[in-house]
């Protein structure tokens, strides 16, 4: 069994399910998992640590024989982190939050497939024209960074204006019935963070993964603060979607006071998140929380998302007289 | 041909489309034509205007043979409005934006279907234990008031929070791919506001149609500002999603500004509306703008939807190996 699109197909997938690449959360291991569970895994560079990722990207290089890739965060990434990344051999190279022109050429080069993800329609025309093989339409109802369009209407809208580009769908999706939905779009697959943060082989702490799970919807916030108070002057077009704390409940919608106390606040923001207290520190989650209740292996989860939508994909026609 | 859920075959519908009641909108005119065309139309009674009330609703009443209904803002409607819906027996009453328990037991002990629109899941479970016979999850997205939460996400976790009770979805949707999308979520159909605005028989005035063709889906915001100038007292947790014109980019995020001079400002403001003037006056609209086009007829609309949600429902299977 298993689900195709020609994106799928593309890199032999059992599932168009592609893990987001989470800053700090999706590491090798992760993506091998994914990736050898029918997925594609992608290992979430982030910030582009080179000591991070010249730790994770061997992981995953050596924990799957199928395709895998690495994204990295696109305004603050540089010719030399991209190299570095390229020299590991990845499938894929995926970029979000920025402008992909100054990198898109090596990753070209290099024989990767890029994929761009992309918060509204006009970035969308942006990526293709800058070279994108894939534009990814992410939602504000995803976790972590993000801008305002809702998946739902976004995905549709990017792919009448990109096509025959093919376009994943990202934010909201967590289990069979949402992607079947976003197949059911015009989308060729799905980007999946939040509920990948939740199993067993995610980065994530357990104290965070519990979070995750215990969480409703309503429980998460797009804010900008733990960017303020880490220090990252990430564009005004993106600010970053999580679980609602006590952090959250002192500074949010306080960012310009935040940033005035800033650097003395950050030391003691910075030991919360070594010890893992998330009343402070931060747990980036999307709205699909409320579809996340356990914390399995990636390869259970790749398998109950798409055999969930199987079921959906083969009950649609039952529907219709 | 037709799309049948259990919600659908309660009244008789051809496609599990129900035309969302804006107020001031949604005419008996358009009501009507959506339920001929197989749909469900609801009158928009938005305010609770008896005078508009008592012209609209003869117009659906006698408009056609199948079921139409009546929505109202829950949270200003009062029991007189309510009964003087009632006595056009509507065969369903629809209430959003306020707790439903106060007119819960008149509407249904005329035999009317009540139907509460919600924003979380939290008050899906307070709309099923007053009494609602459907909830419709209504994601940030939609056009006109609403709240935080999206679509995708909210569906399924409100389906799974209120089973068995049928669940529709609202905001996003306007093309066959979206209702097909909606299904597969998990809802019983969908409610579709402003794609219908721009339709034929809307009572939105040309221009403002005219904007909603062209807009795209960046163009809308979620702003109190026109509840402010207006008059209207909301509750805070709703705010309206509308056009940018001239009047958000001169208050937007300055509401507290705007109050202290609204009623100076409000003459203008209404001389704006009736002048068809939307530079200043408000075009509620959702993101699904970007799939907007054309100012068809209803029953074109119905059908267009309709059959492009067959389309996708039956090539979801073709996806699976």
């Amino acid at each position: 069994m298993g689900i195709r699109t020609p994106f799928g197909e593309q890199f032999g997938l059992t599932y168009p399910i592609v893990l987001a690449p989470m800053a700090a959360v999706s590491g090798g291991r992760l993506a091998a998992a994914v990736s050898n569970a029918g997925g594609l895994g992608l290992v979430g560079g982030g910030y582009g640590d080179p000591d991070w990722l010249e730790a994770q990207l061997p992981v995953v290089r050596d924990g799957t024989s199928h395709s895998w890739g690495i994204g990295l965060i696109t305004w603050i990434a540089n010719r030399h982190i991209v190299e570095l990344a390229l020299r590991f051999q990845p499938h894929v190279f995926f970029l979000s939050f920025g402008d992909p022109r100054p990198f898109a050429p090596m990753i070209k080069d290099a024989g990767c497939v890029l994929i761009c993800q992309v918060q509204d329609v006009d970035a969308a025309i942006q990526a293709k024209a800058a070279g994108a093989d894939v534009i990814v339409a992410q939602g504000t109802e995803a976790g972590g960074h993000g801008a305002l369009r809702a998946t739902l209407p976004l995905v549709p809208a990017v792919a009448d204006a990109v096509a025959p580009t093919p376009v994943l769908a990202a934010g909201g999706i967590a289990d069979g019935r949402s992607l079947a939905a976003a197949l059911l779009l015009g989308a060729q697959g799905a980007v999946i963070g939040t509920r990948f943060f939740a199993c067993e082989e995610s980065l994530g702490l357990p104290a965070a993964k519990q979070r995750i799970c215990a969480a409703k919807g309503g429980d998460t916030v797009r804010t900008r603060i733990f960017d303020v108070v880490r220090g990252y002057a990430w564009p005004a077009a993106f600010t970053g979607r999580a679980l609602r704390n006590r952090f959250t409940a002192q500074w949010a919608g306080r960012e310009e006071a935040l940033a005035q106390v800033a650097e003395r606040e950050r030391p003691g923001y910075q030991a919360a998140a070594a010890a893992g207290d998330f009343d402070t520190a931060v747990v980036f989650a999307g709205e699909a929380v409320d579809l996340i209740h356990d914390v399995p292996s990636a390869a259970e989860l790749v398998r109950r998302i798409g055999v969930g939508a199987e079921a959906r994909l083969k009950a649609g026609p039952s529907l219709i007289v």
